[in-house]
């Protein structure tokens, strides 16, 4: 019972010193990973410096107590970062004191929502996002996202939370431009191109393995910071108006009490509801990858309590929302991370840098963390997707479509409800009007087929009829409407037949459209059966008067409806 | 094709002086009692009097035209009535000119959405307002109504949306209840429940017919007005306190433009739209029933068409949202209406009032209005149907008491929002976690049942998992669990069959989970395969890659699945 909450009982126990060594070099590498990104993520949600490394210290530890992934690399992520600037925006402008004290609040109301989701079971509201969506929305975001870095690559200002904003505030500033930070934007862009591009391929070539190769070719961004550092400091560009990072607050977080003003808390509660469900998909979908690869399981609810932990453990550390980022994850797997103790370790590497490396950072371009979340965002994009769903499915791209268009105009949060609403109503109208069959009997077999596609033996006076979607609301008019045409064109008519395999519920609207339709076919003179109703919705219509009220039978099979309703037919068809 | 658009050129072309006959006689009866109802909805709406009768001329007339039900009376009703005032009211105090405005402008707005909904053919929208929800609503808005109106039985003043702010303005006001306006009222209600509990049963036994009796009883309102305005001429009661209809603006209503303002329709667009839905579901309800006791057909399309334009005849006419009654309706449909000329005849009745009887209307106690309005609400509460839907879906039931209680607790706008919300959630939920059963084959026959319900042969080798509900976004990480949960507990399976005959689509969001379904269980050397998938289906799964990745194959039957992989297990069984 224990271990379900706090999986570190079970994976602790079997720890050794071959584990820790493995779990060791795994958190250098994610460690040098790390250091950028959390700089450049906290840069994008408008936060100082030292807040994303905040944010890469205890969340670490409080995952690595509390998650069910063995590799899962917690921290902050582009998208989230996205938010946060988007909700914290909303209360207060970029830089004051209201704006930090509103994105810790955001990790605070996230961490709790995330920890009563898993407490009372309710993962599965992550499944109400459907892949399309959250594809296009990441998609969508990613544009977004190096849309507005572009004004630290361009050394000039500029804010927006859409494409239409962001360009707004930017072409009037065009003249602006500082050229030594476009250098070093541009360069550092190029650099990190042509290494994901080539240096891959250099490495294999000179005898590398495939995993290595990758580890160097993720760990590139830790090289151009040390060399535009380098760079800014010796020919000191930060006075010909390259904006650096400048002096980082150093040292460890102090115990920071996330604000609890009721006022606050009710103008982000939707954003960090937000927050929550998009930190928690994007983690779990990673999380699930690797496990898989290993055959170990992710337990949804106690995934929630992990990330929950995490954020919670950032706000009260002074950090922003937080949750297990793809890139990050997948280096930590490749270089050999066997426990979530690698995650711990990655948070004392981030310690130590935040303790005594900060003022190392003070000449770092803030056009280079511009130039590495602009690269790392690129590769959310995922064209490949959007085609083939396009080809699968034109209600499924509907709704990528309405996240991407509203995402990128609209921003972040009208971006995905926009998506989750129209998926959901798309489902509802699909089932409003549900496939139905006129049925027959296959000659020589008891089987009965669509009348349209296959070549079967029917009768004049019995309406064989198949539902193939579970009766409930939305589809429970169509049906009565269906049998009332149906028997107004076919005066023969003598007994309506509805086969049931595929109802898999009958809710209390389609029961009193039943009645109806049971009602209605009586005064004109038709007995109206039913056949293959499954179990549970046989248990469920016991509940009712309805079999009571029913002119006809319910037979357990097709072929004993048609067989007792037009004997003579049946035969013959079974003959043949 | 005009037809289809102007019903009335169908039964206009036969109609006969016999008709002719029996519509004005129940026009005569409907009006007696549109008089009384049509000045009650408007106090009740918050509208002078006379902008009852302006709502009970034009717009019977328009839905003569353009509707399809032969017997639906259209004009004011008790919820569309409360739906307004409460719109309304969130634009000026009632009584001021801007309230007026906001009324008539509610009639256009919703007249233009009904139309345009006809016209796109969007009548299936109203089907998201389950039975349950829809039931529980009204319900809920009859108590909300009977209560709003105690003020007026009491004669003291008060105000509210909501079961608790109607308290809290009546309780201060008890010291004030006025004497005579207490025993009108109650005198009036006394009347009417006696006249419904007991006249109909006397007049039967008197001889007269059913119907007859019914009509009778239904009229008895405007018998109860004209014995209480005369007692209140009489005694002078008006000077003693008693609150009167006073006098009300006589003659036709002159044409009238409704606000164009985008600031006004901005505001009520919401409550239009829901006023529309309503009124429109509710009309439909009661006009298919009538409809379907003469084998007659109603066009939901085009009865968007006839509410909208009535609506809109309203609106230019200076009244307020209509739709079709329920009572009226049932009455007219009693006394022998044939043809919507019916309602045009009313119409002229009503008008007839309007320039001559208004006078008389002076001394018509406020409190007679409102017992009426009590007497006809009470009516629409359903105590049968919440305990029969509490006794057969647990889930409709919660829908139900959400529309309920919200309704009462927080205004009929949010009660209506929160029902369908939940109704919709709770399907979703539902078939978030489909029902799925471990299926083995019947001995004796090529059937294959639960394994929980049936004695049947499986194979220790082959896992045939039947996937009782269609596959999409909620419920595709259910199955992926449901899988590899089966496969990790049952190391000797080395075949799945995924058993399809319930699945009647699988979207982009499931395909992507039956892609991985397919690459783990072919990591753990298990082959996943299909049967019995549906033609739609199987001609959308051929749009992407996955047939050619499965590592298995696609049976026709469950039983050529089986018989392939275990031929030994299946022969046996079919042998017994």
């Amino acid at each position: 019972m224990l271990k379900n909450y706090f999986p570190i009982l079970e994976w602790g126990k079997a720890y050794s010193g071959n584990t820790f060594g493995n779990d060791l070099i795994a958190a250098v590498i994610v460690t040098l990973m790390l250091i950028p990104q959390s700089l450049a993520y906290a840069m994008l949600a408008g936060l100082p410096p030292q807040v994303g490394l905040y944010a890469s210290i205890l969340p670490l530890v409080a995952y690595a107590i509390f998650g069910t992934s063995r590799t899962l690399a917690v921290g902050p992520v582009a998208v989230v970062s996205l938010m946060t600037a988007v909700a914290a925006g909303d209360i207060a402008a970029q830089g004051s004191f209201d704006y930090y004290l509103a994105a810790t609040c955001l990790a605070f109301i996230s961490g709790l929502i995330l920890i009563v989701m898993g407490l009372f079971r309710l993962g599965f509201l992550a499944n109400f996002l459907s892949h399309p969506v959250i594809t296009g929305f990441i998609t969508a975001s990613g544009i977004l996202i190096a849309a507005g870095q572009l004004k630290h690559i361009l050394g000039v200002g500029g804010s927006g939370q859409n494409l239409i904003e962001i360009a707004q505030g930017l072409i009037p500033q065009l003249g602006k431009i500082n050229l030594p930070t476009l250098v070093i934007g541009g360069f550092v862009i190029v650099f990190l191109v042509l290494v994901r591009a080539r240096l891959k391929g250099l490495l294999l070539w000179v005898g590398l393995k495939s995993r290595g190769a990758d580890i160097i070719v993720k760990s590139s961004p830790i090289i151009a910071v040390i060399i535009t550092t380098l760079i800014c400091r010796v020919y000191g560009l930060d006075s010909a108006g390259v904006r650096v990072v400048g002096s980082i607050t150093g040292g460890l977080p102090a115990p920071v009490m996330p604000s609890l003003s009721p006022e606050l808390w009710n103008r982000l509660a939707g954003s960090a509801l937000l927050i929550s469900v998009i930190g928690f998909v994007e983690s779990v979908s990673v999380a699930q990858t690797l496990a898989a690869k290993r055959r170990q399981r992710i337990v949804l609810d106690q995934e929630l309590i992990g990330l929950g932990t995490a954020n919670l453990a950032s706000a009260f550390s002074g950090g922003f929302p937080v949750t297990g980022g793809f890139a990050r994850s997948v280096v930590n797997f490749d270089a050999g991370a066997e426990t979530p103790a690698a995650g711990a370790f990655t948070a004392v590497g981030i310690a130590l840098v935040t303790i005594y490396l900060t003022p190392l950072l003070f000449y770092l371009p803030q056009a280079t963390l511009a130039a590495t979340i602009i690269v790392a965002v690129l590769s959310l994009i995922d064209l490949g997707v959007i085609r083939r769903t396009w080809i699968y499915s034109k209600s499924d791209f509907a709704a990528m479509f309405a996240a991407i268009i509203f995402t990128l105009s609209a921003g972040v949060e009208l971006g995905i409800l926009s998506g989750v609403a129209l998926s959901i109503l798309i489902h509802l109208y699909r089932t409003s009007r549900p496939h139905c069959a006129i049925v027959g009997q296959v000659p020589g077999s008891e089987h009965f087929r669509n009348i349209l596609r296959h070549k079967v033996v029917t009768s004049p006076s019995v309406l064989n009829l198949r539902v193939d979607e579970s009766l409930y609301f939305p589809n429970a008019r169509f049906l009565e409407d269906k049998v009332q045409n149906l028997v107004a064109e076919n005066p023969a008519i003598r007994h309506v037949v509805l086969m049931c395999p595929a109802v898999n519920s009958i809710d209390a609207s389609a029961l009193e459209s039943l009645e109806a339709i049971n009602a209605r076919l009586r005064d004109s003179g038709v007995t109206l059966h039913f056949s293959e109703i499954k179990g549970p919705v046989m248990d469920q219509l016991q509940r009712s008067h309805f079999l009571e009220e029913l002119t006809g039978k319910v037979y357990l099979s097709q072929y004993d409806a048609f067989s007792d309703l037009d004997p003579q037919a049946a035969r013959t068809a079974l003959a043949r």
